[in-house]
């Protein structure tokens, strides 16, 4: 009698999912078991190995909860985060910022400040430093009212979402606007190295590859303005650690900015952002 | 300035992972990321589809606990556990018995029952049936004290193990050896056809690409002897329902059987299972 071989079975798998109703499940889902099993042929896994997968999974959604996001560590630290940003928001020309992953730590609605008002809310002992530059169109024109939704950590490595017994809600968030010349101006502290909660069985990944848990030190910026495609980026500082090794491949050549010494002792890192123009604008 | 391609940023994780001290890691975490980065460039993984996958795999997490492996469910229907069955118990010549799923449902420790004892416990209505046949090695001779761990569900539909305030806990279950010719007689009741476990993350994904969760109705055997390789698998009835359908891609022809009504009311099911002699032997 005829026994069944890898390929039959894979096939069988695909043949399966032909009746999927909607047809953009149905791509994703043959691609994905494809890959599936590519990836188990080609390694040839075992039963130990894929009970160690299951257990993986298995601990990953275990300590995974409302603060805890286990999953997208875990696409973080395989570069799948990076690659699904790089696809939807990739630059199809140069010019326009680079995009980064979001990371985990944003929250909505920071309040709104002022030209050159200062996040710092809380004294962690950081280096107070300011960050300027100007909102531009790819042809180079200013825009104005531009908006940038900006949030770091502090100088513990800490967001302030991550020590709400220590921080302020609002420490090192701000909401500001471009001045009429497409200027921005935020006075905040340098951001620091800091590492990605490594307790979980991501972080015995990391470990058991020969990896680190630590990001370079970067500002987060959404930059967003009528007319023009909105932009979730990093700023990142040049004399950080870890820029060749972000363990979340977040960095980006194009995002790497100096902070100089000032007059006044207060660091100054000047960056301009560029807008890509709105397909539907 | 030059941007970075989808290409560069998967060389950039392959890269990272060639610190792996374990060389079998490093292989498997490699293929992993290629096929996993392949998976999200072919299909375009949009922001949107990347958040479902991540929200799927946190309710898989969340709906698992000691008893319920959604984790598995999702690997047995995607055919990954089938493929991995394979892959590690395949045969490379024909003649042993095919090898299938060990499934969520097997409990260690079945009592011992003595040739052609009844492993029934609990009264459900199932039509009365005998398992019987010899365990043979490849050249046709007989294989005497070969050891069957045997368990099966209950014309209910469920595995005592699923039932533990309605079936006693060793109900359909036992431990069989065959006689001194390699003969084997198990008196049971026919199975049933039965879906798996179908109100989590798991189920909704069975839906949604219009599949069913059922499962062919079948008895699961360990079947092992010394000097040969312990083969894990099932017998099919070969009237059931789901027979070419069966969602966790269990279901090899060369496992189906007939359960021929015998001369005292009760169904005969033949079956023998050849083993393949140990590599070590």
């Amino acid at each position: 009698m005829e026994q069944m071989t890898e390929g039959d079975l894979t096939a069988e798998v695909l043949a399966r999912l032909d009746a999927t109703p909607d047809p953009r499940l149905r791509e994703v889902m043959r691609s994905l078991v494809t890959h599936l099993h590519a990836f188990a042929r080609e390694v040839r896994l075992t039963d130990a190995e894929w009970m160690t997968g299951i257990r993986f999974l298995t601990d990953a959604g275990h300590i995974t909860d409302d603060v805890r996001q286990e999953f997208i560590l875990l696409s973080d630290t395989l570069g799948l985060s990076s690659l699904v940003d790089l696809i939807n928001h990739g630059a199809d020309e140069p010019g326009p910022t680079e995009p980064t992953i979001l990371g985990p730590f944003y929250v909505p609605g920071s309040p709104e400040r002022a030209y050159d008002e200062s996040m710092v809310e809380y004294a962690d002992g950081g280096e107070p430093a300011v960050l300027v530059g100007r909102v531009l169109a790819a042809d180079g024109s200013p825009i104005a009212g531009a908006e940038l939704d900006v949030w770091q950590n502090a100088a513990t490595g800490f967001y302030a979402v991550q020590q709400p017994d220590e921080q302020p809600a609002t420490n090192l968030r701000g909401l500001y606007r471009t001045d009429a010349e497409g200027r921005f101006r935020i006075r905040t502290v340098r951001p620091v190295p800091y590492p990605i909660p490594d307790d979980g069985p991501v972080g015995r990944l990391l470990t058991d590859t020969g990896r680190h848990p630590w990001r370079a030190a970067h500002v987060h910026l959404i930059v967003s303005a009528d007319g023009f495609e909105p932009v979730v980026t990093h700023l990142f500082d040049r004399t950080s650690a870890y820029l060749d090794s972000d363990t979340v491949f977040g960095v980006k050549e194009s995002l790497v900015r100096d902070f100089v010494p000032g007059g006044d002792g207060v660091l100054v890192c000047e960056h301009d952002v560029v807008l890509r123009m709105s397909k539907a604008g």
